[in-house]
């Protein structure tokens, strides 16, 4: 790792150090203690790899063809309209995804863990929604393309709509519940699970510290050690808890559903560093992630699929 | 009922007919054809009764404090500040209370349905605090008084808050579940019910109404129509919720349930008339919440203490 190397910000290099250590943070992830001349974005969201894997495309088609089902488009346009469209329009991640394929790899059914991905994708789009609010009203336009580069709807609607989106992806959450299965206790779990990786101890706390980082003046020398925090929060909390929520619905055991926990961490950390340009800690990373998956493996599971959520980063 | 006679609308009086049916009503609330010499008010909100019974109270004061207690004010109060004042300055509903009310009323146990009151005080308050964020900002003024007729905090911290507060409800709620009463099926019902009363189809509808119906110039002979469209899925819907889940964790049975549903609907009509001056009315819709009541005193229930919630409106 190179030390005390340049940081830019707004295009002026500057060094940069870690200065206090976090009690919070996991050991077994390495710590950059500094950025290697890359341009900090404070603004970057969870997206999916710029590559598109075959696994995890079909999975992504999978969940938005279920929601698109669970979510007819339909009267009253006036609220379905904006549903749709922020859903669909939102940037895509890797967590309801991941969800899915963590719930594949325990119970061998791609669509065990659909309620809970499902909810996933609305919880994030709703967050989304939210953080493109802006301050000042800007012009509207209408959408013409997939994208969220404009403002297809007036801030006021897209308030709503996300306040709109959040119960229901807990509603169909708790409308998964199967008494046949009789999952309603892991059902629960994974309301939990979720509640806190979006929650204000999770990405609302990610999205504070952001806009904070953001507005500083590039002065400190914590920028290093701040933006891991955040990462932590953001991309690997919410990866924890896609793999995680994945891993309670398929059935899990609990060392099962801890060790899919930390593989969802490093392919969020992992993705979060790509960003970022931490490069050699990404290659650590990389190998806690395979120790995680060399446990199901020794158990006969089949850890292909899976693996394509780190190999192909 | 006077048919056809004064609506005041911004100091004009003018004369509004229902102009269309609504097959959505239930029929045993009776419309009223116009309004009464009383103001209007598309803003009014479901507000406590302006006599605060003691039953009422005391609900509300053992909501309050178990509040405090499953969310204590502590570090970082950079996130729980905003919480604690979000939470205990928006207005006081009598929603949660009647949520307590019910579930004593059938258990016997005023705390049984504690989690659902919590989570609806929580869910109600980020309601609010999205409500009033404005579309321009507004000057910042720090906390004087227990009132929110000023800006305690920036509307993106309100927008966080917020956010943060609603998954906090739904995890409080999934908490509660516990192991000894094998209750996880109620909860999750709870969640369904909460999530679809303050949802899309419900409050967050009743919402965009309101703002249409705030905006539209007066000219329209629909008000009453849409008043009581909008009361039935604000002050209505949302006390129906209450009371049915409230029913769902004292172990209610379906008639139970359905019957403090219908309830809790008069509870918050009676309200809502009262708001915008439909008095005639309001004595109806009492008769129709006593006789629901009747059914559970039928069968030697005490509905002395949950009766006050339409007695002293």
């Amino acid at each position: 790792m190179v030390v005390g190397s340049m940081l830019h910000i707004n295009g002026k290099p500057t060094v940069h150090f870690s200065c206090k250590s976090n009690h919070d943070r996991p050991s077994y992830i390495p710590k950059p203690t500094a950025v290697k001349m890359t341009t900090i974005t404070t603004t970057t969201i969870t997206t999916a790899p710029s590559i598109l894997q075959p696994y995890w495309a079909s999975l992504q088609a999978d969940i938005e063809a279920h929601l698109k089902h669970v979510m007819p488009y339909k009267d009253p346009l006036v609220v379905f309209e904006p549903m749709h469209h922020l859903v669909f329009s939102a940037p895509r991640t890797t967590v309801p995804a991941l969800c899915l394929a963590a719930g594949e790899l325990l119970s061998g059914d791609r669509h065990q863990a659909m309620a809970a991905a499902s909810a996933l994708v609305l919880l994030l789009a709703a967050n989304h929604t939210h953080e493109q609010i802006p301050s000042k009203p800007k012009p509207m336009s209408r959408p013409k393309s997939n994208t969220m580069s404009f403002r297809a709807f007036s801030p006021g609607i897209e308030l709503m709509t996300g306040d709109g989106l959040i119960p229901f992806g807990f509603e169909l959450l708790s409308r998964s519940c199967d008494s046949v299965q009789e999952n309603s206790d892991r059902v629960l779990r994974v309301i939990i699970e979720i509640s806190r990786a979006v929650g204000s101890k999770g990405l609302i706390d990610a999205q504070y510290k952001k806009k904070l980082l953001s507005e500083s003046d590039g002065g400190e020398s914590c920028h290093v050690e701040r933006i891991m925090d955040i990462m932590e929060k953001n991309e690997g909390g919410l990866h924890a808890c896609g793999a995680s929520c994945g891993a309670v619905l398929g059935g899990g055991s609990e060392e099962e559903i801890e060790r899919l926990r930390k593989f969802g961490f490093y392919v969020g950390m992992i993705q979060g560093m790509v960003n970022e340009g931490f490069w050699e800690e990404v290659e650590v990373v990389k190998d806690l992630a395979f120790k995680e998956l060399q446990y199901f493996k020794d158990n006969n599971r089949d850890v292909d699929a899976i693996s394509s959520f780190i190999i192909h980063v």
